[in-house]
């Protein structure tokens, strides 16, 4: 069986053939951006979609569904893209509407990409054979997604699923959500730069300013400098890992799944993060004298998995 | 159809002859305590269960499964009760044992008590009707109950659904979980209780205060004080709701219900207390200019909630 899968995002759009094993066997991508009005869009997506097709000498009948993954608000169930912060699509019918430039002849399904991603990583990716996960991608945000008892859970209207807006310090860190103290405003890679720019700006005789003053900040910095031993970095890391720690077993004692998974740049770490922060969320996690344990694990997929989510929407 | 329902607390269990409408025909109960072996404790519950069938002119036939709700940690599927914080029980395969001693000609299901009471309102009481709710009970502790998509979430081996026990403030008050700044440690009548009493003791000459030495110190008493006007007990209240405000709106970002329960001690307070919270949701919930509203409600079936929910268990 063959299915397509496409992830958006601000600046390109990537798409593939994906077989039931979650295989990508061909590949292609597009530049979009945030001025092209919906007709452009779901124009660029069809033609997307039919070169793919020609790519792999295949006709749309041998395809069973078209699946796309948006960063922004989607009403999954009725194929309408309620909002996307970075693209010029508001209210619209996307899935309805790309439907009938594709001649009627296939299924289309839109959904969220934090969710896809997250039903990526479930069935094909870290946590194969889980009933229950859940994902963040600790990026420019904090993107989630909860797979409880083997579905995604969404909400009304697939309002839901929002864990970076959720509030870890009561009038803390302002979040570009409009509320203080949210999750995303403490964990995501944005949080760690800003953390560090603070620490470095009061320790300026610090490995770790003058690793900034030399070669710039960028997320890696705070974590290089810490290897080197720097103890400002370390310092910097620990509390960063203890947020982000305090934020994933909040949401482990809501779902206690089997298996968390930790994606997005700052992921990118491996073992540096996923190990001290599996210690936290074991210690810490409610009745861990006789609730069943939870794995942390890093995504598998990487950025496979938008496209490999999407095409799972008719898995 | 008749069901029967048992709610399981410290120190007592109420059972209820529950039809398929929700409606309880018959009610007994038993006294319990945390002294009663798991044996005496199973031959309690058959008794109860046996008397009730006798009390409605039934016989065992007639009913189609006994469901019981503990204040504690259930592996549903399995029937086991993992732990009980007021209750001698500790991993013995409750509903197996009682179906042993009921004769085996009925199905025993198990569940926890807050789940059951979000099961019970969302199928017959304040949110009839909706497929994603949550509930919150206001009481010594806080308890919750999340249903996604007509679904209860309780997580791998029903350990979930602990939504009092997440951080609401970094480093905070002291949770009995071992954490600091859980929702429970903020939002509890117990938590106001102490907000309360902080707040007394500090204003000596407030209304608040006085009413505390001449009646002495109640959950009721803050509101009081502040209905009379005193301005001590009106900033406690409002403090207060914003706590119980911020917790609730996390899991309204996380879950999208359509509404939001609110049971336990502190929702007899009513309006006054529902009003101000549903305003604090509403303004605060993400992506307000484009999501859909969410609700907020009283619990409607006070202390049978957790009959009908346990029987809802067949249903």
């Amino acid at each position: 069986m063959n299915y397509i899968g496409i992830d958006i995002g601000g600046m390109s759009a990537k798409a593939g053939i994906v077989d039931e094993n979650g295989n990508i066997l061909f590949k292609r991508f597009v530049e979009t951006n945030s001025e092209i009005t919906s007709d452009e869009f779901e124009a660029l997506m069809a033609k997307l979609v039919l070169g793919l097709i020609g790519d792999a000498k295949l006709t749309l009948a041998d395809i069973v569904g078209v699946g796309l993954g948006f960063p922004g608000s989607i009403y999954g169930e009725k194929g309408i893209v309620r909002y996307c912060c970075n693209l010029n699509l508001k209210k619209v019918p996307f899935a309805d509407e790309l439907k009938k430039l594709l001649g009627e002849k296939i299924e289309v399904k839109i959904g969220n990409d934090a969710n896809l991603a997250t039903l990526a990583e479930t069935k094909f990716g870290a946590a194969k054979g889980a009933k229950n996960t859940i994902l963040f991608t600790l990026g420019t945000g904090v993107g989630s997604g909860f797979v409880s008892d083997g579905k995604l859970v969404t909400g009304n209207l697939s309002a839901g699923a929002e864990g970076g807006h959720t509030v870890l310090r009561i009038g803390g860190v302002k979040c570009g959500c409009g509320r203080r103290g949210c999750f995303e405003a403490y964990a995501s890679a944005t949080a760690l730069l800003r953390q560090t720019k603070e620490s470095a700006e009061k320790n300026p005789q610090s490995l770790l300013a003058q690793m900034i003053v030399e070669s710039g900040l960028n997320g890696k910095t705070v974590f290089d400098a810490a290897k080197a031993g720097d103890k400002t970095a370390n310092a910097v890391v620990k509390k960063y890992i203890k947020y982000v720690g305090e934020g994933v077993t909040n949401f482990v004692n809501i779902f206690f799944p089997e298996v968390v998974i930790i994606g997005g740049g700052v992921s990118n770490q491996g073992d540096y993060l996923i190990k001290p922060l599996q210690k936290f969320v074991s210690s810490h996690l409610y009745g861990k004298q006789y609730n069943p344990k939870v794995k942390v694990v890093r995504a598998a997929l990487g950025n496979d998995a938008g496209i490999i989510g999407a095409a799972a929407l008719f898995m």
